[in-house]
This record gives C-alpha cells, sequence and structure tokens, in this order.
C-alpha cells in the first residue's frame, strides 16, 4: 500500500527500422493459408499494439471481434471484411484505410490476391467460434508472448 | 463504400442525477451476496464504461481479468482485492483509490464490510474459471444491455 | 535506433489512502476561492489524471477546454458548468455525475456551496481567455509537476 | 439534465479510397515546403485523428509537441525527428515504424527526401514558439476544421 501517488516518468519513444525485422507465422489457429506478420509497437497501459501483415492469396483470418477500434491502412492487395456494420461487408482495394469499430464483428477477413497491411488495435481481439464463445481473447500482452515465442525459435 | 472522411460532430456531454436512478441486481452469474449497482455511462467509441456498486458486507465479485485499465474510489467500506499485480493482493479503506492496471487478474474481490464505490472502465472485464478460460466478456455493450435488461422488468 | 520491438511490461497497479495525502492549494492562476486538491494518479503513456478536489462556497474555476473526455462524480455540494454543450449549461448536485466531452468548453466553473468532486480526464485541459487564446495547457505532465511542487515545499 | 444513462448506439465502421481522396495543402502556418495531406478519419469521442502526408524534399513541420501518444508508418523517403526523448533525434528511413510518446517534443521534422506517411494521432498537436509558448493547439476538431476548408474551395 502507498499513500502519495507516484512519481511517474514520460514514456519513451520507440523506433522500428521495419526490414530489420523478420516476418514470423501467424498462428495457424487464428488463420489460413499462412499469413505472417510484424510486430511492431505494444503499449500496455493502453492494451493497445500495432502490426504489419503480410497476407498470401487464398488467405484468410479467424473470426473475431474487436474490442476497441482498429485502423487499418491497406497498402497492397484487396481484402474482404465480412459481416462488418453493414450485412454485405467491405471490400477494401489498396490504397485503402478503414476505421474498424469498437465491437466490429468480423465473421471472415479474406485475401483474394497478395496483400499487406499495417493496422493500429486499441483493446483486444475476440476470436469466436460459431456460437459467438471466446475461442482466444488476445490482449496486448498475448500479442506480444506470440511473437516472442515466434522469434526466439 | 466512401470515399471521403465523414464529417463528424463532437459528442455531447452527459449528466445523470445519481439519486434518481434505482439499484438494479448485478448479475448473480458474475457476482455474490446481493451486489447492486447503477449505470452512469458508456462510451462506445473507445468501449469505456463508468458504474457505482453498492456491496452489502460478505459479498463478491467473480474472478475476472482487467482488459484495460480501470480506476476506483471506495466511497464506503473495505474491499480486498486479491491477486493484484502482488501476491497478497490489496485492501482498499474508504476513502481510497485504485488504479487497476490493464491485465490486471483479479482472483476475487471480497467486501468484509458494507461497501460502496465508483469506477471508470476503459475496455472489457474477462470473467473467467479456474483455467483463466473466458466465462463472459464483458465489454461496454453487455454492461448496457445487462443494465437495460435489469430496469425495464 | 532499435530495429525489434521492445518487450514491454504490464503496468502496475496502484493505490492510495486518500486520507493519508494532505490537501495542496490548486494554482490561484487557474482558480479563484480556494481551490484545494489531491492528485491521485497521473497516466503517462495515454496522457491521463485524477485528481479530487474541494472547492469553497464562491470558488470557481477558470475558463477552459476538455481536450480530451472528463468524468466527475460530486460527492458533495453543488457546481454550475457554464457554457457546456447546451446554451445555459448544467447544475449538478451531488451526488451527481458528469460526462464532460471531448472539446467541451467551459467559460465557467462556479460552486455556490461547499463542494467536493472526483475527476478522471483523459487528455489536458486548456484553460484560454476571452479570445479563447491558450494561457496554460495543462498536460498529465504539468499535473504532476504542479502538484510536486506544491507538496515539497 | 437526465437522470437516466442515455442507451448509446455502437460506432460505425468507416472506409476511405485513399486515391480517391484529393490532396489537400497543408497549413503554411505550421509547415514550410509545401506538404500536402489527405484526412483519414476523425473519432471525437477519444479526440485522436489519422492522416497522410506527402512531404517534398526539403519540406518540414514546425515546432510542436505530441499531447498524447502518435504512430506513424513512413512508407517512402526519410525523416528526421529532431528533439525526441534522446539528445539527437531519430532519423526514420522507409519503410519505418515510430512511436511518439505523450508529451515528445520535436523542435523540427525535417523531409531531406521526397518522403510520404501514414500517422494516427491521439489527442492534439501542440504547436509551439522557441519559448515552448502555444502557437496553435490542433485538435480532432480543428483538424476537421482545415481539412474541410481546404477540401470545400
Amino acid at each position: 500500500m502507498k499513500s502519495m501517488p507516484q512519481h511517474l516518468e514520460p514514456v519513451n519513444g520507440r523506433y522500428v527500422q521495419m526490414d530489420d525485422v523478420e516476418w514470423a507465422d501467424f498462428p495457424e489457429a487464428l488463420s489460413e493459408g499462412g499469413i505472417t506478420w510484424k510486430l511492431l509497437n505494444v503499449s500496455p497501459e493502453m492494451g493497445a499494439w500495432t502490426a504489419y501483415y503480410k497476407c498470401p492469396k487464398g488467405s484468410s483470418f479467424a473470426p473475431h471481434v474487436h474490442i476497441g477500434p482498429g485502423e487499418y491502412f491497406l497498402t497492397k492487395g484487396r481484402m474482404h471484411v465480412r459481416g462488418g456494420t453493414g450485412e454485405g461487408g467491405e471490400t477494401a482495394v489498396a490504397p485503402g484505410y478503414g476505421y474498424e469499430a469498437c465491437n466490429a464483428k468480423h465473421v471472415q477477413t479474406y485475401f483474394e490476391e497478395d496483400s499487406e497491411f499495417y493496422m493500429t488495435f486499441l483493446g483486444p481481439l475476440n476470436f469466436i467460434d460459431e456460437d459467438g464463445k471466446t475461442v482466444a481473447l488476445v490482449t496486448w500482452k498475448d500479442v506480444q508472448d506470440a511473437w516472442e515465442a515466434a522469434t526466439s525459435r
């Protein structure tokens, strides 16, 4: 127990030279078709993180709900986001920007050509089964753990 | 598809006269001992919410993880927060302030006397079983749904 | 320059026994009438902070704009918030909860009786003159600096 | 005055086809050398925004402080960020990722070749003079206003 607010220092800036970071395999339990990624940042206080994804033609992410807003910048290719706020979802074509709102449910995210995107996330991804039950709740810490496990091999 | 950023208006302020709001039962699946609550605010963009809780002597919340930071102001009584960042947890005594960090795991939150607290949450609560598996992921929207279900009876 | 994302640890929880913290004078440049306060928390990553204010009858805060949302819990007394989203402002009566939205402009915050409130802030307060020009931009760091200056005397 | 918390709906997702958005001149008061930009998103509740910038060789941004964290993805060229957390600043080379922490002060941001970057901001930019005084506090709303003024001509 501590009765006075602690003195806290400002957070340091960080820089990542992206080509110096190797691609890691994205967990197969949460995707199909050989998606690879680079973790760029985690923000432990807010629970945010940032990553870059490379998605081959035909690959996809498993169904998930965004718990907190996420923003993507599709730099290459074409991404189908099914089950967004509307009924039929969205098709993003590079260069494209998307704001995925807090509680957006994506029953499938599918890439019909080789694609790449950068994405910032505030809060976790809730991967779900057909009944909407949580299969994996992926927070910034799980993301960092997965990254470190993949890159320490 | 919309090619120009939309014009968005500032959010409106909100006010709640707390004594005019009736107490609702907090879901028994997530607590024991007759906890009641008042929902004060939800913030859909960030996924935040704010509530006031009344916890009788002997009541407790089920095990949960804070997905995003939460801040409480204990206005009355005494609250045991077990399984915080340290090994033995924390005992808050009114008036007491606590910052529960993103990813803080509370295996039990127990009230040894009649207690009340105000709390702001950024992001959901992940209620878990003994194996750490998700029993209920409670987002701002689930909180609002639970509140509206409880108060529309 | 660092080419790999750094490993970052979760943030620690914090607790403040509020009665053990002494009241400090709130800066007279930004208020009138003898307001005192206790700083409870700063969150450097997001730029958030939390404090408790004691405002004697007749006291007031200087004109300011909330840069980021703020939420108050008025525990005692009566607070006039002029120049809110509407034309005539709001009168909060304890116990009262208010959500002050990002960009809310308060030309005067006035206490017509002895009052106290708890408040969480995401982002700074922009104190302004009659022309809307910045007199003082008060971030979490300025708040911590002011607190430490006041309590180290 | 409203005594019950309002029912609030989830936020909608948004999409911007970036090539369909025209470049606008970035305000000359805050930059030199012909910087142009595209606004991609504003988030009024949190006070966040997202934009894409095109910076010709020799261009620069005026001195500013990040009030809240910002993250950039430099897609082309080379950017000197002077006066970061360290003494000598940082040089970003595309493709490069940077996390600019809350309260990071950039006395100059200079482009030594034609460069482009995508950036997300949580909270405003505080443009300052040599004495550190606020010249312009640029919030999400000011950004939207500037964008709408530039594109409605």
